[in-house]
């Protein structure tokens, strides 16, 4: 069935420059099978008018943590009170996720992507990373790839305190019974988590078993996981928050995708991600929101957008890029994060005439309509009075 | 008709200390008419358990400018680019607001209010400003009154470019006749706005008048608002971005409350006002939304509660009752920001356990249900896939 949706008073392709002006597009089962302006629109079964709003492609959010269980508030009371963040704590949530049951992963998997998806989330990644143990890794792999768009093993998350050969695990017996049921295969590349050598031992394992590269990288301090990443010619490189100009100049030679996570660097009162510097020499530039219970515990890309432009120097054009083409560069994909003809159906409407209110209205819910793979998921804000 | 909302997890009340656990709270009418433990809860007409979730009372937004018409995206965008911000912006909404019907006014207001209800504003204060004639900010004022729950006469924006004598006429006809419809009278003490001189004759002519006085002082550089706020026992002086040792010892041993805007600071990217070291002195401490197309287009005080904690260190606390009760006595007033038998019945839902998610969550739409005088307004998030 074709869906013909059309009064779009401002269009973001990320296919043509700029952003196009009275504009429809037409959506055909779990594709999109015409865009073009207003006036030359086809026929179709049904037909849509956003009144002038503004359409863009639904965000891409290629790094969350999401297979998790169990609460972390009250870390978050002690940190905004001025205890250090410190990776230590993702064990607490390794203890919940171990022992709730794979309905109760599951469900608290697909509350948060509904939730992500009410906000125009529309093409999601997640990870393992909280099991640590074979059984654990393996069921929060095949719990993920029943919910998320594209899967990440993580099991170089934390080495847990009872493992004394943790690194042999990951890149043997774990790999092996996990790489099936994933894409990716990410490390936690960092002091207090694992160091150079470990890291290239975990990378190099799982590109022997054809799994593409993730890498967290230079998130409390600088460290050597931006060049890690682009020497095995990871798809992305995330945190990024702390670069010296040879990790800048690497990226921005590279392939690699340098992924900001600016609610993140918020929320652990770090500094923020230096995306113009990035930009300026050329790197390509994903943001996504690290949504876990950690470091990170939000699902809006459009905070991450707002934050983007209000405090990162980007340019509203730049941030939606990042949000949606370049969250679908970090994964590899050129089917999501653009509308043109062939490309995934998935697009949101906004509550507003241009993605310039994504940051001028900061914190506003904006989203009115999101349509993924062709399925109408939501009109917000029908209010009930 | 008496409600009793019960199950509540977490209940914020800015009476008792701290948080309660597993309360519960009647509505009568238009007030709350009982709270405290579930166990002990009486009979009412009709019981709505909010399973767990966190209660607190609706936001007081103490500080908007909702009676416009037209919009300056371009010059948000012009300034995300560089250009700094500057007050002579405002003039652009002037020539709007004066050529918009009455009508077109109303429905603008009416939308902005609705959109900060539907994220839990119960208690809004706004103001004219974008008159600047006699007609133009005595139909503002009336058109205010018909929505917001205090109004304020900002004659005193700027000085219109063809206007020799504005302050006379500020200070005599226009005060005149738009007294009887407002309560409050402001200035914009600033340079390029009102001169010290200037804002005190307004202050002494409202003051004359019997309305309530309020400041915008010190937003763009150390000027001389905040002390004249306090010398003429202003109810509340905004912005606060710029501040003395003297300024913070004059608000700390006053009634003047300090009221802080965060989304406007950030979206004109100034600093963040210093908020800690206001309450550290022992000043009274508020938070709004600046709501306004120049310098703080949003209507989120979420997203002011969240940049309060993660970006100005303020507890959790202390931005919630920032945003509810400091709001209130922002505006003089007990009875709303407050949940205790005989406040008015304005009461919000968190889709959350705890407020501490307002920060934890950055972005997120929390806003569960809400209240406003006793009646049910929205229950938010009912996807219709
Ligand atoms: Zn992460
Ligand atoms: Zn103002």
């Amino acid at each position: 069935m074709a869906i013909l949706i059309d009064g779009i008073g401002e269009l973001t392709t990320n296919c043509a420059t700029g952003r196009l002006r009275d504009a429809a597009l037409v959506l055909d089962g779990e594709q999109i099978a015409w865009v073009g302006p207003s006036r030359a629109a086809p026929a179709a079964d049904e037909r849509v008018d956003v009144a002038g709003r503004a359409v863009l492609p639904g965000w891409v959010d290629s790094h969350t943590h999401l297979v998790f269980a169990g609460d972390r508030t009250a870390e978050f009371e002690a940190r905004m009170s001025g205890k250090p963040y410190s990776a230590g704590g993702i064990a607490v949530t390794v203890d919940a996720t171990r022992a709730a049951t794979d309905e109760q992963l599951a469900a608290n998997l697909r509350r948060h992507a509904e939730e992500a998806l009410r906000q125009g989330t529309t093409c999601l990644e997640t990870k393992t990373g909280y099991g640590l143990s074979v059984v654990d890794e393996v069921r929060s792999a095949r719990i993920a790839a029943e919910v998320a768009d594209e899967v990440t093993f993580l099991g170089a998350h934390i080495i847990p305190p009872d493992s004394l050969s943790y690194v042999d695990l990951v890149c043997g017996e774990m790999l092996d019974a996990v790489a099936d049921s994933v894409h990716w295969a990410d490390v936690f590349c960092e002091e207090g988590a694992f160091d150079e050598a470990q890291s290239e031992r975990v990378l190099c394992a799982a590109a022997a078993r054809g799994l593409g590269l993730r890498v967290h990288g230079n998130q409390l301090g600088h460290g050597p996981g931006v060049q890690l990443a682009v020497r095995h010619g990871a798809a992305s490189v995330d945190h990024c928050t702390y670069l010296t100009d040879a990790d800048v100049d690497a990226l921005a030679s590279s392939d690699t995708v340098a992924t900001l996570l600016p609610a993140c660097d918020l929320s652990t009162r770090q500094p923020l991600a230096a995306a113009r510097r990035l930009l300026d020499a050329g790197a390509v530039v994903a943001l996504a929101s690290n949504a876990n219970p950690g470091s990170s515990y939000t699902t809006s890309m459009a905070f991450c957008v707002a934050t983007a432009v209000l405090q990162m120097r980007m340019s509203v054009e730049e941030a939606v890029w990042a949000a949606t083409a370049g969250g679908a560069r970090a994964l590899r994909r050129d089917d999501v994060g653009v509308i043109r003809p062939g490309a995934r159906a998935d697009v949101q409407v906004l509550e507003a005439p241009s993605v310039t209110h994504l940051a001028y209205r900061p914190g506003v819910p904006l989203t009115w309509a999101v349509w993924q793979r062709g399925v109408h998921r939501m009109f917000n804000y029908r209010p009930s009075a």
